[in-house]
């Protein structure tokens, strides 16, 4: 299990070398659900997304030895940069197997943070695959993207840092996935205010966590159809009994309602945030009704768009533009 | 003229009615150019752009007498919603001169705000002529955009928060349309760190402040082509005056430098900025090889984009997504 006081061991390991994020409010989200909402931008963290925390946490309580080693970890998103980043900081040498068709712009910020990288068949078996042969051969140390518990407890550094600042919440919110930032942020939140609900919002396009949670059991995520790319992935067993224990509900959101919630935090907010980052703000428009006068924190959990067709959409229509 | 004891005194009666927005700072843009850049997120003040200030600073300053004619401005942007806001939270009758073709989005956000609209033909002559038509009948206040004593003082609070909060620059950088803003902008820096050197940014297929500064004399903007829609005016006397006697350079950027420079604030640093609000990180770029280890204070002036388009494609992107 992972404890509250990981979580407080984690923000002084982290706090010098990660980002203090800040906490933005809405008066026109606090009209629409007559709650007062704190949003922590974890877009604005290192690498653009919450990710950097664990992956930090995690490689800075390596041995000399293991760090030595090396590590290692296959993504094709946030956390292979979180590693890569992490990794560079701390002077260890970083191996990232990414599918082969990743994008050049993922590719290139991995790059950027002078990784290694392995390109593998894009499928989960033969990123697992790749990693083992790599581990066997050279030795490197697996940064397991959520089934370790300092990647959670680094998680939960972002609602430790969120309550801290701004006092006692009667709700947190977080987008729910393979489901490390949902544990670690349950754990801070129940640690700082044991009353508080803890709400994990996820997909129904990829409701794995969801149907694990109602049937008790894992349910693996199978054929996962959303546009929020980070929240593709199965429950661990760590992760899944953390849910069990400290996790008061799982709401599920169509695609539309993500992309209303995106939508929102885009045009009036004017953050950019990434899908997945927009889940929980989504959940928590689901179940306006059914609230009132709450403090509420939202995770958002990161902002790593690919932008490229949008800027090259608005980039042809300069030609054309006429004056105003 | 406006002076430095004119932007201290709308510092104070602004504050507490507008947000004082964060100041952000990018490895990435530090690495760039070898100097520490200092971000001031007005697309993060009420309306989503610096306006706020200036038409608050204006128009709680009216008399009561004033105040009970109400106020009137003509515009198709930020500068309608910062008149309509700031009139509606002193309690004070709005009434909006918009051109007929103004998008529903804008209509809807000055409705939002209880001001009154008043529709024209959309030509500046038009709009110009309709509020002197409804000030005539009515007795309304004009609150001039730029041209005006307290709403460049209003603007200035902008960049005197900025360097009040992270110490004294060597250079500051806003764009320059009418002219408030970087009269505002130029006084307050110039207050604070009389060495320090303001540079003007502008598009150059809006260039008539830059011809004017060469001139010496106001050029009036003509069929100006640029996607910054907020740098499309002409200066008038007053900032114009101001622009000679306190701005050290007015520097020219290309549309695609633009873009570039707005890509850059959405991909690296997450911030949804319009078009105008990069125009000086683009001159910054386009100075970079002059520059090195200076503290630079930007102003980004707004975020105010409208993503229908953006948000309308990614939906129908919905059905076809496929797994990953």
């Amino acid at each position: 299990m992972v404890s509250f006081a990981d979580v407080k061991a984690a923000y002084e390991r982290i706090r010098r070398a990660s980002i203090q994020t800040p906490i933005m409010t809405s008066l026109t989200a606090n009209r629409l659900t007559n709650c007062s909402i704190f949003f922590k931008c974890e877009n604005f963290q290192r690498i653009g997304a919450f990710k950097f925390r664990g992956a930090y946490n995690a490689i800075s309580q390596l041995t000399e030895k293991e760090q030595q080693r090396g590590v290692i970890t296959h993504s094709s998103g946030n956390h292979a940069q979180a590693v890569a980043l992490a990794a560079k900081m701390l002077g260890i040498k970083a191996t990232i197997v990414m599918p082969e068709n990743s994008s050049p712009v993922k590719i290139a910020a991995t790059r950027d943070y002078d990784a290694a990288i392995e390109f593998c068949t894009p499928n989960m078996e033969m990123r697992e695959r790749t990693v083992k042969r790599l581990i066997k051969k050279h030795g490197f140390i697996l940064i397991h993207p959520y089934d370790d518990s300092r990647v959670i407890a680094g998680a939960g550094t972002a609602a430790f840092e969120l309550i801290s600042e701004v006092g006692a919440i009667d709700m947190m919110l977080a987008p729910i996935g393979g489901g490390g930032l949902i544990s670690g942020t349950a754990i801070a939140t129940k640690g700082l205010c044991p009353k508080a609900m803890v709400y994990a919002i996820e997909p129904q396009g990829a409701d794995d966590a969801y149907r694990s949670f109602k049937s008790g059991k894992i349910v693996p995520s199978e054929n996962p159809n959303t546009i929020a790319d980070g929240l593709r992935t199965s429950l661990s067993k760590l992760t899944f009994s953390i849910i069990q224990q400290k996790v008061d509900e799982i709401i599920t959101v169509t695609e539309e309602e993500i992309l209303d919630a995106m939508r929102f935090l885009w045009e009036r907010m004017k953050l950019v945030i990434e899908p997945s980052g927009a889940v929980p703000l989504a959940g928590l428009l689901k179940i306006k009704e059914n609230i009132d006068n709450q403090r509420i924190g939202i995770i958002l959990s990161g902002g790593n768009v690919d932008l490229s067709k949008f800027f090259e959409e608005y980039k042809s229509t300069l030609s054309t533009n006429s004056n105003n």
